[in-house]
């Protein structure tokens, strides 16, 4: 193979790659090797394999709390697939200066929704090889993420489209003195990371989640005694609700989509 | 060291690593430091750690869904040793132009059984190292598979034998317009992957498993309602039995050697 | 960045990354992000990262169980750090020839203790760009950990110090016939490993622990029947309790701290 003229930066050499196959399978290692076997200079870096089954939006969320850290040229390969083989198709992406690969199931939504962006349609045929009707991680996207990595143009990957599937992300409201989100991820601990930005929660007095009031925004979970509910700015700068040594979806028994009220005023 | 003359594949400069490890403890990442000062240039690549504990059943399944996938003169190092320290023998092995390094007790069947190949005996010295009777991962087979990636010859690691221990594989036995055969294997995602090749299906008209009737074969998983037990044929080529969006081992209650038999007729 | 001159050992352009942030979120990716963007010669290593959450005394144990295995100018990086953003220290240190960075927190005391060494305090406000209070892992610790592998020097890093937090450990004690130790560390198996060297069992004739009596110290689980308890020295040569194929932590019900005596004598 040898590239054609890139639009887009050039390769990092380096493909992260994120996944629900887990730790028990050999899917990730067939993916790994077919990428070895077409591009052996590029390096592929383990994201994530452990999201949940077939979860699109956890998956979404997970990737953007790193791609933009990479180095521009990177390609970030996403298989969270569980329409793998229907009508869904398959794409590969470029924005912000880095490349994607990834099914068209939204689980792109957070990196292409109003952002400017170059799509294109990776053909189900496939590049050459045998392609399967279950596992495209192997047989369309790992390829596709190799071409990148190589240097191929996305253009040359299939033909461009630009409506891809993205999922309704809902904005926080602010209201008075008040202001609705809701939580959008539940971490490995059990935080409970809502949609709210840290500036707005600056005069939080108090922040209400499932019924529970939650005194003002505290800096880090050290300011909080061990056990109790603190309400805190998380590393994505948004407002996030967690138990010092615990877990506060266990603790409050709530979830995604739970909503979470923040009442501003005068912090104590 | 300085490598000896070869007569396999020259190194493809990886190594990959499959154990039953886990990602608590510090075994793993104790191999990795034994390969990174012995070979420096080559490049680790994890294949799955959470291999049941113990399972070389399931560790010979996974290693065969992606050891062809690796380009020839990569080293393939699997470690699920439940008899470390014990009588059975620590091997290098050539086949198909990949090398492996594992205990000799069952793990490479699925590569070795009816193919041709090369074995070597590792000795239970090792290489010039101390050599504990409970981690031969670190103190055997990280060295083993070093040289390996550093171009050592296979016949340079010990003495030549051609008797492994292979468990047996029971094959799919086909019976006027019945095909009858077993799980093999139970992945992540509880898909209950068969013995029974893709092209032996194509006129399914019923597949059978625990006592349950599924009707033919689809094409994949999007084929199905969701929480549908169907069959389809997997990424391995074989026939498969999923739920869509759920576990078909919880759903039907079965594991690996469950009986599952495909009664031929006119498809649907 | 330009390196300055070094009085440690020149980088290995490794760095290898111990957490506790598990395999479902983007965490772990988004240290490798930074790094990739600041050091992209240097290979990330993943050792492990199912820690138990904020278990410093884990995370201490599994370090110890390969830092040394490593090549000398190793960068060891190691985020367990349940008091983030609070008045712990962040630090750099060389011992041995390898570079770590993480909180001060006692993750480094096995490394530390006893040993000489060189520290640093990384500054709370980093190296320039944004310090959430929430992540130090990707704001604090993975550029440090760039930099070292970069090569600059240990002191370019922050101020030198030498009183970093160091845990208390028990060391075992012998009297008489009678050696007392405690149980270390519960690996992913259920092995109960102790602190108490393995030359100090060579005439071991009964190991006790949580009133049950274990005959004499065998060489390896391969020496014991199935599901039978057994001792043994293990791979970090301190003697451990397993069960062959199974959890000795789940079958006696005990885990660390765990009392365990061995009674010297003739073995049979």
């Amino acid at each position: 193979m040898s590239p054609v003229t890139r639009s887009g930066p050039a390769p990092s050499g380096r493909i992260t790659l994120l996944t629900d196959f887990g730790g028990r399978d050999g899917y990730v290692a067939a993916m790994k090797g077919v990428i070895a076997e077409l591009a052996p200079d590029a390096r592929v870096e383990d994201a994530a394999h452990d999201v949940p089954h077939g979860d699109i939006r956890a998956a979404a969320w997970v990737l953007d709390a790193y791609w933009r850290r990479w180095p521009a040229g990177t390609v970030h390969l996403v298989v969270v697939d569980p329409g793998v083989g229907g009508a869904r198709r398959a794409m590969a992406a470029l924005a912000d200066g880095r490349y994607f690969v990834a099914p068209d199931n939204g689980v792109l939504t957070r990196v292409l929704a109003g952002r400017s962006r170059s799509l294109a349609e990776i053909p189900a045929r496939g590049f050459g090889g045998e392609v399967s009707a279950t596992f495209h991680g192997r047989d369309l996207f790992a390829p596709a993420a190799a071409r990148l990595a190589l240097g191929f143009a996305l253009e040359s990957l299939g033909p461009a489209f630009d409506d891809p599937v993205l999922f309704d992300i809902a904005p926080p409201v602010r209201a008075g003195s008040s202001v609705r989100g809701v939580v959008e991820h539940v971490d490995r601990f059990g935080n409970l990371i809502t949609n709210i930005p840290g500036a707005w929660c600056e005069a939080a007095a108090i922040v209400a989640i499932a019924g529970e009031e939650i005194g003002p925004v505290r800096r880090t979970y050290a300011d909080a005694e061990p056990a109790r509910t603190l309400a805190l700015v998380g590393s994505t700068d948004r407002l996030e609700i967690a138990v010092r040594d615990g877990s506060a979806a266990a603790v409050l028994g709530v979830g995604r989509d739970a909503p979470v009220e923040v009442r501003l005023g005068s912090s104590r």
